[in-house]
């Protein structure tokens, strides 16, 4: 897989009083497909809390484009940017069923060392190992 | 003190696409509520957890009387019920200006022994004592 | 359908420094629950505003059993009381895996006017045919 | 006044099981920072509302330098660029205490006809003088 699809629906607590979602909750979209992407590539939080360390965000950018309504049904697209040194992943969101793109952006992450809390420089080996296996299979 | 006020003032982020306050954030109101109230005993979650317990809630109930809007000042009381087995902890919400009543509500919390996470059946008696002091005081 | 089952998985933003989902989150699984109900009697919140009413939450009680983290499976039984007056809904959360109780609650919505915001002191009957004639099939 | 500053305290249900702010709730942050600025301005949303405009945020940059943590008290500097099309807002949340830096970010807010719903390629311009006319003062 080049880029994993999670697809959700948006839920009336996510709407503000303009009845769009609030723009902070894009974040939680991000990550619950983040979760997605993960998984599609045979790991989950816990597995890597376990083998050591965390991959906390150091940047966030979203470009809102149009906005989302209560019921709507979203599909996002994440893909990983070719790096060595942070996990960065690019996401896409865009109306299921029209195609039409509702918001863009980027996480980027840092692998700490779970027990020294201590930035790592670069990825670990065998987790970069495994998320290029899973995207060319 | 027999009663804390807390005052706090509706974020626009709480308000949901009836403009009014998203039912589910008023257990969010009570919890700052309830610090402010551990604050004016002289206690925070910290030294608690410290002390070696914790205080999950094992029920909550509110009661919606008036819609609260973005930007509206509130005012909330908490008062401990007469009880040596749980903390039950009762919340007014009302409007700072006009002292109107919003909401009403009551958590009950358990005493959980932090290492071991078993229920203790009754209150911590220097927590207690503690508690007790402070409302005479 | 005498109860409708809604299947969910705790997102990872909804879980607290215990490590345990947000007491306060749980209104909003009652929420999703619900919202699946309405569509299991062929209804949206869409379609009641539509009609000219609104069913806000008069009162909310939860009764937390056991726990919730993070990427658990949950299943959420909805069923509506019999009332003529409120829309009275029972929410029974469990493992989806083990069938373990995790929370109970319920919530209670009053009609009332969309135009006019007038309560309206009995659920509007044709609504009521709709859930009842639903619950039978 | 160049910059506004507004003071809040880190609420629990704010805090993940990392036992820090969960990165998503900083555009929270923000925004009570932003109404903060337009207050600081003699400005409320309502008002926007009411002249007939409104400010969606059209981005959002986050850079996470410090964790925040439970009961922390923070200071968010709140600064307006020179700019005439766009509502470019940058905002840096230090530790009240220690003045050690937590997060920076950017939002960016296009103004929008409330009624149309059309984009407006500049802001409007008695609500551009009035910011000016606040930051000289």
């Amino acid at each position: 897989m080049k880029a994993v699809v999670y697809r959700m629906r948006v839920p009336f607590y996510d709407v503000d009083s303009m009845r769009v979602v609030y723009h902070g909750n894009y974040a939680k979209y991000f990550e619950e497909a983040r979760c997605a992407y993960f998984e599609a590539c045979g790991l989950s939080y816990g597995d890597m809390e376990e083998v050591g360390f965390l991959l906390p965000v150091v940047s966030l950018e979203i470009r809102y484009v149009r906005p989302c309504v209560f019921g709507q049904e979203l599909e996002i697209t994440v893909r990983r940017e070719e790096n060595d040194n942070l996990l960065v992943l690019r996401y896409d969101i865009r109306d299921a069923k029209t195609g039409e793109r509702c918001c863009r952006g980027t996480t980027r992450h840092a692998a700490v060392d779970a027990e020294r809390r201590e930035l790592l420089f670069e990825l670990p080996p065998p987790f970069l190992a495994r998320l290029k296996e899973a995207e060319k299979a």
